[in-house]
C-alpha cells in the first residue's frame, strides 16, 4: 500500500484526487491518498465527496506531511517558491517526489535528481511535459538506448489551441486566445505560452534528459506567437502547411554545441506537427541509431495530466527499494565528505 | 559495472554486439559484453574487431553463460525453442533477462514476467514490438495512470514496407516483396508478416499490459494483405487515403469483451498509419482519462532493434534490486507452497 499526499488542490491536484479517491480506481488499490495540502484546505475538502474526504487529512501545513507516514508527495502547486522548497524537504525526510512544476524541473531538476538518489527515493515529472503524452519516460527511458540528436516538438498545449482555431476558423488572435480561455484551455494572462517561456522551459527539461545539459530556459531564444495573424495562417495554407509554435533542441556531442529555440514556425500538412489540434503536443526526437521517434497526445487539461502523475506514483509503487523506510535527516548532509550513493 | 551475455549473433545480435563494443559506445561504458551463445561461435568471432571478440568468450554451449557471473543474459536467438527454455533458466540462475522474442513473450510472457518478480530480477522485451519505438513502455509503464480502452497499429514493418512501396510506385505486390527482401526488410518467405501472425504476436503481447488479458496470437483473427493489388491502393488513393495492415484491440472492461484483429485496412490520409512509410511502425492508445497517445518510429532493422534492447539493459542497470546477487536455486520452486514475492 502506497501512501500519497498532495501538495495543491487546483485544476491538476483536484483531477488526481478525483482518480486516487473514486471507487473506479479499483484500478489502482494499491494508492491511497491520506493528505491534502492547500491554503484553503478547509473549503476545498467539500470538493471531494464526504466519504472521500473523511478519509483524508486536509491541512494548511507542510510540517504535516512531513512528519506523516507518506511514502510519495505529489506537487501540483507550481511556481518556484514554495514548491521547490518543499520538494526538498519531502526528499530530506525520506519521501518520494512526484511534480507536475516545469519551472521547477528546469531550475532544480538535477539536483532534486541527485537528491531522491542519495536517498534512495525517486524524483518523478513526466507531468511537467507533455500531459499525457509519455515524453519524459521516452527520452530518458526507451530511448537511453541512442543517442539522441535532436528533439523538436509543439510543447504548448494553449499556443497550439490558440493557432489551429485560427487555421480552422480564420479567426483573430485574441478571438482564439477567447476562446482558449473560455474552454478552460487558457489562463487569464496566456502571455509565458504564447511568448514560449513555457515551451522553453519544457524544452530545457529534454535537454537535460536527452543530451545531459544543464539549460537555463531563460538562455533559449523565444519568438512569441503573440504575433501571428490570420492572414499568416492563409500564406501558410497556400504553401501547403500551417503554423505551429515549435521548439526546437540540436546537440552537436562532437562540438558540444547546442541549438535551441522557441518560435512559431511554418510546418508542412503531413507532419504530426501540422496533425496537432487543440491542447494538443507532438514531438520528433531523432536518435543516431533508431531513427526518428514520433509521440503525440493531450498536452494539457486535469485529467491528462493526472494520468503523468499517477502513471509515476505506479513506477514509484513497483520500486521496492523506494518505498522500504528511509532515515529521516536532520543535519545538512550535502555538507558530507562522502557521496551517499556509494553507500547502496 | 553490469556484465551483459548475448543468445544468438543475427541481423539483431551482432548489431546489438556492435553497440556494446564500439568506442562509441562511451555513452555506455558500465555495460561490458562478457559471453556470444552461438551455434557457429568461432566463425562469428571474426564479425567483431579482434580486440573486442579478445574480450569476450564466444560458445555454442549455454552452461557456459548459466554458470557465469552475467548479470543480463539477452536473447536474440527468436523462436519458441530453445529461446525459451534459456530465458527461463537464466532467471532461474538469478539473471535478469532482455528479448526482441515476441513468440515467446505472447505465449509465455506473463510466466516469465512473475518468475523473474520471484527471483528479484528482470524480464523485459522493448524489442519485442515495435522496433525502436517504446511501445511496450508507453503501455506499461507511462500510461499506468490511464485506463487504456483501445489500441489500434501498424506492428509490421514488412508489411508497411511492401504496402507503402506499392502505393508510391503503383508497382505489383510481388514486386514489393522482392524489393523490401533486396532491402533486407523481408525473410526470404514473408508469409508470417503479410499473413498477420507477426502482427498478431505483438498484438497479444501489448494486450497482456494494457487490459491484463492472456491472448493466445493464434486466437485474433487475421486477414492477410497478400492479396492487395495495386489497384485496390489506387481506390484507396481515390477515396482519400491508402491501406495498411492494421491490428487492433479494443476492451470493454464492464462486458469483459476483447475485439482484436489484423487485417489490411483502409486508413485515411492524414493518420498516423498512413503517414508510416517503409518500415516504420505507428499505433493510437485510447485512454479513459488521457484520450489518445501517438506514437510512431522505424519498427524493424537491427539498430532500430538494438536500441529497444540496450534501454532494457540501460533500465536493469539502473535497479539496484536486479543487479545484487541472487541465491541460485537447484529445486523447482513453483512447487513450493508460498509465493516468493510476498517475502520480498
Amino acid at each position: 500500500m502506497t501512501r500519497v499526499a498532495l501538495l495543491g488542490f487546483g485544476t491538476v491536484g483536484s483531477a488526481v484526487a478525483r482518480r486516487l479517491t473514486q471507487s473506479a480506481s479499483a484500478a489502482h488499490p494499491q494508492f491511497t491518498l491520506t493528505h491534502v495540502l492547500d491554503r484553503r484546505a478547509r473549503q476545498k475538502r467539500g470538493l471531494l465527496s464526504s466519504d472521500a474526504a473523511a478519509r483524508i487529512a486536509f491541512t494548511d501545513r507542510f510540517d504535516d506531511v512531513l512528519r506523516s507516514d507518506v511514502d510519495v508527495v505529489v506537487e501540483t502547486i507550481g511556481g518556484l517558491d514554495p514548491a521547490g522548497r518543499f520538494m526538498r524537504e519531502a526528499l530530506r525526510a525520506g519521501k518520494s517526489v512526484v511534480t507536475a512544476n516545469k519551472q521547477v524541473v528546469a531550475r532544480d531538476g538535477a539536483d532534486l535528481w541527485r537528491l531522491a538518489e542519495r536517498q534512495g527515493r525517486q524524483f518523478r515529472f513526466e507531468a511537467a511535459v507533455g500531459g499525457a503524452m509519455p515524453i519524459v519516460r521516452a527520452v530518458a527511458d526507451g530511448l537511453a538506448g541512442d543517442r539522441i540528436t535532436r528533439i523538436v516538438g509543439v510543447l504548448n498545449g494553449t499556443t497550439n489551441a490558440v493557432l489551429s482555431l485560427m487555421e480552422t476558423t480564420g479567426c483573430s488572435l485574441e478571438h482564439a486566445v477567447a476562446t482558449a480561455r473560455a474552454r478552460g484551455l487558457a489562463e487569464a494572462d496566456p502571455a509565458a505560452d504564447l511568448g514560449g517561456q513555457d515551451a522553453a522551459a519544457k524544452l530545457a527539461i529534454l535537454c537535460g534528459l536527452a543530451f545531459g545539459l544543464r539549460v537555463d530556459p531563460a538562455a533559449i531564444p523565444t519568438e512569441s506567437a503573440a504575433a501571428v495573424t490570420s492572414r499568416d495562417l492563409d500564406d501558410a495554407a497556400a504553401r501547403g502547411g500551417t503554423i505551429r509554435q515549435i521548439a526546437w533542441a540540436e546537440y552537436d556531442y562532437r562540438r558540444a554545441e547546442l541549438t535551441a529555440w522557441v518560435a512559431p514556425t511554418f510546418v508542412a500538412r503531413h507532419t504530426i506537427f501540422a496533425q496537432a489540434r487543440d491542447a494538443q503536443n507532438a514531438a520528433l526526437i531523432t536518435g543516431e541509431h533508431g531513427g526518428e521517434i514520433g509521440i503525440s497526445g493531450n498536452g494539457a487539461g486535469g485529467d491528462a495530466t493526472a494520468v503523468a502523475i499517477i502513471s509515476d506514483i505506479a513506477a514509484i509503487a513497483r520500486d521496492r527499494a523506494a518505498v522500504v523506510p528511509a532515515p529521516r535527516w536532520t543535519a545538512n548532509f550535502d555538507l558530507l565528505p562522502f557521496k551517499f550513493s556509494e553507500a547502496f
